[in-house]
């Protein structure tokens, strides 16, 4: 590849999809935490090429929005096919570039593809990427001569029985430079049923024009599997979830299930991570050596540090988890939450927007909002923070080695001092001074004479 | 096939599954929510046929009982094999009739298959549906002369190595007049190993009579599979849980990880319905338009409306959940739960036989039961109502727009007005007007002198 | 082979693992609840043999710890190759003993596949273990004359085309006599590009001395994977897993989708145990007949009696459940847990060390510790076992058919008795006398002209 042509990506992003049965134009169907086309875009974006071209079509306005402004686009309209969908491009494309065919429903194809592909282009001519298929049934045959040159692409429609044996099939990923694009698109004609431009004529074109026509074989039958309904989309989530998992492995990550757990967004792990089953990753988490992720936790936007414990089926999302913190069953941190080294939290526990300081505990049943805890409290069963009072959050502060008695309310704004404790069952609503008990409970009695509800008659 | 001819389906339902180590007979057992059984006998109602009959044997009464009178059966005793199990219910059926064999631990035969069975079979003869196996071994082959035409079935332990390479094998799922099965099993003997009397013997005199045999091939393997022990029972699980999931992706819903996703009961989805890894799903449910269903969800009875979205770990059965309703994570909503638009319930929430008005938040760690609760109340952290007396349960009312107070118990029965505010840490014994607050609530105080229990010496 | 000479199996696990990318060597990574190596350590005191030597190289401090002093060990250090790491365990041995070579990083080989290896070989011979790889490539070709007699073994590397195209490889799993490998490890060279002696190197010696050697060969590939990195290390859980569900379905189990279900430790089950998606099981779990594990519950170290039902996300670990008890969903039972037949655990419990007698119900938000219940008791939702002084664990006694109202703390140590009723509400400090009504509970009032906070200015 001559080192100082620039290298344009055309993505082309105007089909419909309407085997998804979606509000969404398919380009725009998420596939892990991306858009399909996020997927292709992110790809190209990390390969060093000339800024990419999105052709935009149907729901245009809809998948503009979804660029948010990022990158130049070009639309068709009307939608007559994928020659045509090219030719829009063009306008905004140098004459001089090279044009890189890609597609927005074909997210999985990888940087290191490109490349090659790229690289396997001969000077002023086109390179094609191809790939084998167990079944090809559909696809348009890579037909060579005896010297393994490409002669053509032979469709489906109009291969003999000998062509349709043949497993190597065209991807519709291409390179060419700009200006034989636009020669060749303005040669193809529309004369089949669908009354379409077809971009695979062009192949034909340069043929008979004498251009030199490499190919690349992609070896990984994924990454150019198109996208145009739910099952393939299933399928591609299959593809990724494997992929990423490999990645975590390699990287020193023990996954007990790697077919249960899904990978969304970005984990990065230290050594001797473990995994189990059905633990579900969004957004950007950092998990440090040693951390352990039960059964089923749902992990967003959070980072744990080393030796780090979760307990099945607990949910965190925009956390930080301090070393050796242990976490759940069944807890839930929301954003804000930051547990300092060797926090507990238990079973039914929720906490939003709070620090808790090392070694403090809060075991079991309690909602922990807009607080601060110092180090080494015990925070009883059943504890609440009413941080709400119909339209206004508020704050309660805890000082260190306080012990909140079981079932307490404290009603913020309100502060327990370093040392106090509360009674059990307590609601708290003025500040409760250091190092003294504090409580707010009724005197128990006995009722004499009382007698036990009788059964209503129905 | 002779259109005014009634079709009979006879099911064989009479053997005893040794290898499924259940106190329930093989028919009897699940695959997803219904029985193998009732699999055939829904595919064969599906179909306009004449009411089937059932051939019972083992356990005969709990087979009956299951059936709930509301089939015909003929009882096969003591139990001499297929051919004798269908002699057993010729009894019930007319003459003129064409009978359909079928089988009760052959769950997952498609209606559409017997249809083309029935379409394929000749005036007055025979139709046989027939596999091609990978590994055909143990099964009949299907010998076929140069023309094509069945000669005859081949058992395994008959065949000769040419006959043992045959891989099309017969099913034993077969149509018949009724008069020809009569006399072909009044001709069929048991000298064999077993002492049994084989109802693929027929086939060999259906071709001695020069009756004409017809075949049609399933193209699905799974479609014939028998369920004979519990790995085939889970095998068959898969494909029904594969088809199921395929259905819902045709219709437009996004499934995660559809091999993790449990379909036992009906879903019906609308456009752009997501749902995560793990969720499980029974009885009828309905997600309508954009409603989302999070990670390791159990869903059973319910009907979400428009954009309603469930997070991770909600358990929701027999329930209605209004448009744009979030739910969970850790909620759980029982029976008689009707939640209007917008309402929401959080964390370790657990609400039963109460209807919810639009808007109102029932967000962290409560019990709601037999309540009715207007529209944009804050129902704080901790709250329950207490709706049993040890015999009878009682209803708790909530006003619109009320705020009661975290760690709040309403004694039922009791009303909160509209607009009434309830202190934290009450508990409401008689009814709160509207508008006002109402507490009942220990005064705070600090305890002198007071110190922290010392540690028991062990 | 001969009866009366003691076989002593060889363990070598010296090697590093360096592809794990983990602190722990690679035999003491885990598969399912044990290290690689303790899996091959069961395995072989399955057998009636000698006891095994384990040879230990790379991290031999920690192996040695993990062995807990249970095994003959040796230390090869160097580690100078396979051969030189038998050579440093025949000290230990006799030398009329037969060796089995063995790997700390084969977990998966069968007892009956090494009593089959070692019945098979020929007095004062050697036997070898081999298996057909679809792919061979990287393994040892097993090279035979026209009688079937091994010739030899050829490395990839010296390996020509038509034995590159051998796929029965040697596993490098062997017997022969102590005697025997003494004289030839004397004799195997390093002189290759490791530098290190090859046990293999041994079978073209054992075949030049004309020793007789004999092959079995292992018709399971699985179990003879070495396990290299956490790939490898994902492939034989899931191989282990499939065995286990197998082996549980074959006992009778219904497992929904076994795919998804973890079986870590022991299980055992009765009859018509239901599990289902997700459920994971560790330690030793005894599942009596008619169990029902709900979907993604964790079992550890617990006992089910009959008919008891474990509703979805349930997590269980050192309990003992009665027959027909219902838990969950979202319950935790820890350790010392023993609930009586009947009982009822319900949504946001935890139960610790404690004693639940019949027919008790404890249904929603509550913590229980270190407490007994009586029989036919109802603790209503939001109840909590103040148990915890700060210092000291304190135990509550509740007597049979009391009712212990809503959102109630019992500070330990208390008692109440039976037949006795608390208010909801009430924290109780002292103890409750039978049959009477105990409340601690605040007088409810309503304050005038109270007015709702207002919205602070942001």
């Amino acid at each position: 590849m001559p080192v100082d042509v620039p290298v344009v990506p055309v993505i082309l992003a105007a089909g419909r999809g309407t085997r998804m049965h979606s509000a969404r134009p398919k380009v725009l169907q998420a596939l892990a935490e991306k858009t399909l086309l996020a997927h292709v875009l992110d790809t190209v974006c990390g390969l060093e090429l000339a800024p990419p071209v999105v052709v935009l079509g149907h729901a245009a306005d809809q998948v503009e929005a979804a660029l948010g402004g990022n990158y130049v686009t070009a639309t068709q309209s009307p939608q007559l096919g994928t020659g045509h969908a090219l030719q829009c491009a063009l306008a905004a494309i140098d004459a001089a570039a090279v044009v890189l065919v890609l597609y927005g429903d074909v997210p999985l194809i990888r940087p290191q593809t490109l490349k090659a592909l790229l690289a396997s282009r001969p000077s002023d001519g086109l390179a094609l990427l191809t790939v084998t298929l167990p079944d090809p049934s559909g696809y348009g045959r890579i037909v060579r001569d005896d010297s393994g040159a490409v002669v053509g692409i032979v469709e489906e429609r109009d291969a003999d029985e000998s062509q349709k044996a043949l497993r190597e099939v065209n991807t519709g990923i291409m390179a060419a430079p700009c200006a034989r694009w636009a020669d060749w698109l303005s040669r193809v004609g529309c004369d089949n049923a669908q009354g379409e431009y077809y971009l695979t004529d062009c192949i034909a074109l340069a043929k008979a024009d004498g251009v030199p026509i490499a190919t690349h074989r992609c070896h990984d039958i994924d990454e150019t599997q198109g996208v145009n309904d739910r099952s393939q989309l299933a399928q591609a989530e299959r593809v990724l979830r494997a992929r990423r998992a490999s990645a975590l492995m390699r990287a020193g990550a023990l996954l007990r299930n790697p077919d249960t757990i899904e990978i969304r967004g970005h984990v990065h792990v230290g050594s001797d991570v473990e995994i189990d089953n059905g633990a579900v990753f969004e957004g950007d988490v950092t998990l440090a050596d040693g951390v352990r992720i039960g059964a089923h936790c749902v992990l967003r936007n959070c980072r744990l540090e080393r030796g780090a414990e979760v307990l099945a089926q607990s949910v965190i999302d925009g956390a930080e988890v301090g070393a050796g913190c242990r976490i759940g069953p069944f807890a839930r941190l929301r954003p804000g939450t930051r547990l300092a080294a060797g926090a507990h939290v238990g079973n039914f526990v929720e906490i939003k927007n709070a620090e808790i300081d090392s070694g403090s505990k809060i075991n079991h049943l309690s909602y922990i909002g807009d607080a601060s805890i110092g180090a080494g409290v015990n925070v009883g069963a059943g504890t609440i923070t009413c941080n709400y009072d119909g339209v206004n959050k508020h704050r309660t502060r805890i000082g260190a080695h306080a012990f909140i008695g079981s079932n307490t309310a404290l009603v913020a704004p309100v502060s327990v001092g370093p040392g106090a404790t509360i009674g059990a069952g307590s609601v708290i609503t003025r500040d409760a001074p250091d190092d003294k008990l504090t409580l707010a409970r009724a005197r128990q009695s006995t009722i004499e004479g009382w007698r036990r509800p009788a059964k209503h008659k129905e």
